[in-house]
């Protein structure tokens, strides 16, 4: 079967550039010394995550967003997941069910609420604990003093231990080049490791000590004292982060088929059925410069290939708005034609489907791979 | 069960607001002679479908955007569908599919070129010519002489047969005021009446003439001429709508239960498990003043009631970011603490769900609604 056979929207993503990306992200985490942990939660597939860990490592260990995201993942076989978002604690129950059912699976937090919690739960959980290296979402300070407080609610009971620190650099999406990427990534080192001292000095287990974001593992200079990085959107990296100089253009492994429906030239405005639903709302690449600024999606040609520098400039529900300022273009661009729409955040915009559709390079579909939605 | 036992995020309706909503469109349907075809892309459920049109016509006339929505319908009983983006040719084959198993699927389009693919479709199709009004998405203008070449070409086969002029005022969206969506109204109106009548005069059959979107339904003066109107989003109104002046506060049915994970007083922020993926990254509110400019939602206790003003300043895959100036607010706000957010816009956040989880005034839940998600 062809692409071109498939109803639009549908999901498209290029098993060659993901093998790709994956290998060279697993060259460089060998290279700085620390274990891969990818971050699930822009794929949510078991294709893509046994593609990331490649022969070496072929159910390694996974970060995640969601619990669903840990049911899915443990049904297929991967247990030693890391759940990086702060817990909720009406969610230690479920916790507890998935680590009964075998999963290795570790929380996070931030609070001495929620450690005090977890503590008092009866199931017995392992820990990690955010640290702010920055960014100043979520986490607690290097070097203050609900650090200690957090892991010794944690332990008090004797049921839950720590597990070590985590913290996410989610500033490096502020950098736009490698150097300044590369300082963030230290500062996200330096502020795991700092904590992650402090905690053994203290007589708290600290086996992991992670960071990781793709901005910064791809431009760390070294990540010394780092056990495990958790970059995700590499796998199929996308428009905002080819803008910040995470990778090529020619990397993009995601994208969106759809249809041209509807064509208006004296209005020099073009309509595919590709909207705020088929791509997401995100419009991340408004903060990169006009050059980098891609609207709602780069539009190319059914094959990948640009179709001079068309973007989606608008979306509706199911209408995705193109600006069409050569009048030539519209030859190129027929009622029912197909294109192909690469997106700002390979996140945001596959969480619409639930199918990928694989190509290799071709056009021809290789293969279908599974995605895990909801929560 | 009670709303608080639910995982978070979760998506909660109020029954009786969308009776209330629902009840007031009929009437004023009534009220303006015309039938109602809701747009069921806001809701995407059978129940809500149902409680739309009431008792008086259980299964009548429904507007969709996704065949996926035409299939799902079809199963529930409702045949009557007008399939309102520009059909693409190459869905032609699933549309007489679904006429064959039974639905009176009618389909719109803009062009010539995807009237001359209809017409020459070996299904026999019934095509409705879709009309700009103002807002230049989508359409031809109703003196143009686009209308009749596309009307031509449908009919030329003897296979399919026009339905009729359909229109939709999303320039509405721009209003502020009862009046300025009145002002627009009477331009959609127009727009759909003078092509129909060129239509007729030209000897084609128009037995629809459809307007619709839920401010011109709220406030048009009066839809002489007019056959049918098809409002989405009033079955549960919003954020964006209520901003417009198209409904009150107290007339949103639709939010998004979440819970506290994090509390960073110093920073004055406060951290929920609704990011962009439980919320969307709609900003609609961005476009009104700063009174109405929500951010990414509107937080209340998890009741319903007003926190102080609280929004979601900001979003990330799986968190929300909130601002919390007042610090005697985070003992409101405790780690775990449950709250409910009202969306900027109803139809992008109802769509990461697969379930309503239904209350009526109060916490407990009442029923649980499907709803259909994809295309």
């Amino acid at each position: 079967m062809n692409i071109l056979d498939l109803p639009t929207p549908s999901l498209i993503v290029d098993r060659g550039r993901v093998i790709a990306n994956t290998l060279a992200m697993r060259q460089r985490m060998n290279e700085l010394g620390v274990t891969l942990r990818p971050h699930a939660k822009t794929a949510k597939s078991a294709a893509v995550a046994r593609l990331a860990h490649g022969n070496e490592n072929p159910q390694g260990g996974l970060t995640i967003s969601t619990l669903a995201e840990a049911a899915y993942f443990l049904d297929h076989g991967f247990s030693d997941l890391v759940y990086a978002v702060c817990v909720a604690p009406a969610k230690l129950d479920s916790v507890s069910a998935l680590r009964d059912r075998g999963a290795a699976l570790k929380i996070i937090t931030d609070n001495v609420d929620a450690s005090q919690a977890i503590g008092a739960h009866p199931g017995s959980h392992e820990v990690l604990v955010e640290i702010d290296c920055g960014e100043h979402r979520t986490g607690v300070t290097a070097d203050g003093p609900e650090l200690l407080k957090i892991a010794d609610a944690v332990a008090k009971s004797g049921r839950s231990k720590m597990a070590g620190v985590l913290t996410h650099a989610g500033h490096s999406y502020g950098s736009r080049n490698g150097r300044e990427a590369a300082d963030i990534a230290e500062a996200e080192r330096a502020a795991a490791v700092q904590a992650a001292s402090r905690l053994r000095e203290a007589g708290h287990a600290t086996p992991i000590i992670s960071v990781g974001s793709t901005p910064t593992a791809m431009h760390a200079r070294h990540l010394d004292g780092v056990t495990e990085a958790r970059p995700g959107v590499y796998v199929f990296q996308d428009l905002f982060q080819a803008g910040i100089g995470s990778c090529g253009w020619e990397d993009m492994a995601l994208s969106v088929l759809g249809s041209v429906i509807a064509r208006h030239p004296a209005r020099g405005t073009l309509m595919l059925d590709t909207g705020g639903l088929a791509l997401s709302k995100d419009r991340s690449t408004a903060a990169l410069d006009s050059d980098g600024d891609k609207g709602f999606g780069l539009i190319c040609d059914a094959t990948g290939g640009p179709l001079a520098g068309l973007h989606i400039a608008g979306v509706h529900q199911e209408h995705g708005e193109v600006k069409v300022d050569d009048p030539a273009l519209f030859e190129k661009l027929p009622i029912g034609g197909k294109v192909r729409i690469f997106p700002n955040h390979a996140c945001m915009t596959a969480a619409a489907y639930d199918t990928y559709h694989v190509v290799d390079g071709g056009m021809d579909i290789v293969d279908t791979w599974d995605r895990c939605n909801g929560w």
